[in-house]
């Protein structure tokens, strides 16, 4: 096994091997720009890391790894176009540099690249993965779909909301796990449940992320804290505020969800005391702990060395320890 | 073997019973309405085509033409939004009935389910599918970026024209055909036959388009007649035109293609007469007859018999027999 930064490293490396000079540059300037542009590369390293879990080398995962990393890529570029986004990572989003009708098509040949990758697989490994990829990118897109319309609502319910960020963020996580299984031909057992396991863990890490963004520490949050709340976003905290509030307090939280003032320093502060005497706060933490333990749970029926499976368990502990 | 109206039946059938009702409609809804507008179904009915002359049965090729099919509109959907076009076969298009938004990830939802189709394959099959598509969905979103790089250019060559329509157009309609050589399991040298007769009949087609726009008659040509020399598009015949006329004609041409007339009927008749007078009509018309030509002479060298050889001349003969 390899540390998460040796990962990182093999994927940057890998990434760089890939690249050619290719016609026409309007189409993959942008490409080479957003996937330059980094991150942390946590759903590759899962996959690399997956592969190694089941004694297979981690060499044999890179054309699966690129494949899950240019996708979630391109899922940045055409979401950041539907959000009017500015900026990703620091940087200007690619329809800023350049424009939206470039950020549509280099968005579509990143999608069909990414197929691309698993070309390097023989037939029947190929065919299982091309397959796993498609059923989790059109779930991403359904996800993507679920909370458009979410904006729109007034009546959505915690269960769909906890649908749409599976479907949005969880599924690409289990589905980069699950493709480091089967590559290394692991058992269709063991397969499924490290799935279940890249599913919970991705489910609790973005209920922490709904978190931290109202409760983070502004120092190392690396977004601006609040920023769901200045945009009225319907998240588990707020979901959770409206259906634990009583009358007034939940006139007053939807009251503050209806505007948007120049300063939002006020609205910040009194959407999270809500969030926090209506025990949303608490029930979010509830939520996170819950489905961590559920990752780890499944940890445990998997038929793996304990090592490895220690060495699952530090890498969930260690991106849930994320500090508030 | 069957005739083009049954192999559409065919299609609109196998369509049909593909719907099933699935969930955000926001998301489905714009799918449907872009597959249901109909159109020709060029594509698609080729695939099946292909699978019968190489003595397979068309139903085997269904999966495979409808994601031909799927992919298509896919990229109409797409392309409508770059173009900010209001009407496709006469019906509002996507990003006009919804909205950008809903365009941009309908669109991708639809390259998804274009390659969920090739899973109805045995693994083999379903990895040669699924190179050739990707392969050809990465040519169509160059030709795609080529056209749009080409509308701020002056200095576009025949080549380089060409090399655009090839990528654009002409390559789909030949893997369409390749598809179904790939589905009977014809020989590699008959797959690639049928391939080069594709793309050089698409090529003829796009080409025949393009003199169409200019010198088609109105009552069958279905889009409006000119529309390419009112948006000043840098067709083949434009291209010929500079390249044939003397420095006046040249410059009175480039001034042509310079404005944006509120009446563009007189700007329409003096750029039909230097296509005339130019002799880039005559260029054109013999172009599309040397691309034709170069199909039939692929067909000749096919190993198929010979009442499949003139099934095939003879849907050729149908598709390029569209009157000025």
């Amino acid at each position: 096994m390899h540390t998460i930064y040796q990962y990182q490293e093999f994927i940057s490396e890998y990434l760089q091997s890939q690249y050619e000079t290719k016609e026409p540059k309007n189409l993959y300037d942008p490409i080479h720009y957003i996937l330059d542009l980094g991150g942390k590369r946590i759903r590759p390293v899962l996959t690399l890391m997956s592969t190694e879990v089941f004694d297979t080398d981690y060499k044999k995962a890179l054309p699966a790894a690129l494949a899950v990393e240019v996708f979630h890529n391109f899922s940045l570029v055409h979401d950041d176009i539907m959000d009017d986004a500015p900026l990703r990572r620091g940087k200007q989003t690619v329809h800023e540099k350049w424009n939206i009708n470039t950020g549509i098509l280099s968005g579509d040949a990143m999608l069909i690249l990414a197929y691309q990758y698993f070309e390097k697989y023989q037939p029947k490994i190929f065919r299982k993965l091309a397959k796993l990829f498609s059923k989790t990118a059109l779930e991403v897109c359904e996800g993507q779909q679920w909370d458009v319309d979410f904006e729109v609502r007034d009546d959505v319910t915690i269960r769909e909301y906890l649908k749409m960020i599976e479907y949005k963020t969880a599924v690409l996580v289990a589905a980069a796990m699950k493709m480091g299984a089967i590559i290394a031909k692991a058992s269709k057992e063991n397969a499924n449940l490290i799935y279940d396991f890249g599913l919970n863990l991705g489910l609790a890490f973005q209920l922490q992320d709904d978190y931290l963004d109202a409760f983070g520490d502004p120092e190392t949050f690396g977004k601006q804290v609040g920023g769901d709340i200045i945009e009225n976003k319907k998240t588990y905290l707020y979901l959770k505020a409206v259906a634990f509030s009583k009358k007034e307090e939940k006139q007053q939280l939807m009251d503050l969800f209806s505007i948007q003032p120049e300063d939002n320093s006020d609205k910040i502060k009194a959407v999270k005391e809500i969030f926090n005497s209506s025990g949303a706060s608490k029930a979010t933490q509830d939520a996170i702990q819950d489905f961590t333990f559920k990752a780890f749970q499944t940890l445990d029926k998997m038929d793996i060395s304990a090592d490895k499976k220690a060495m699952l368990r530090a890498f969930g502990e260690n991106l849930m320890g994320r500090k508030v």
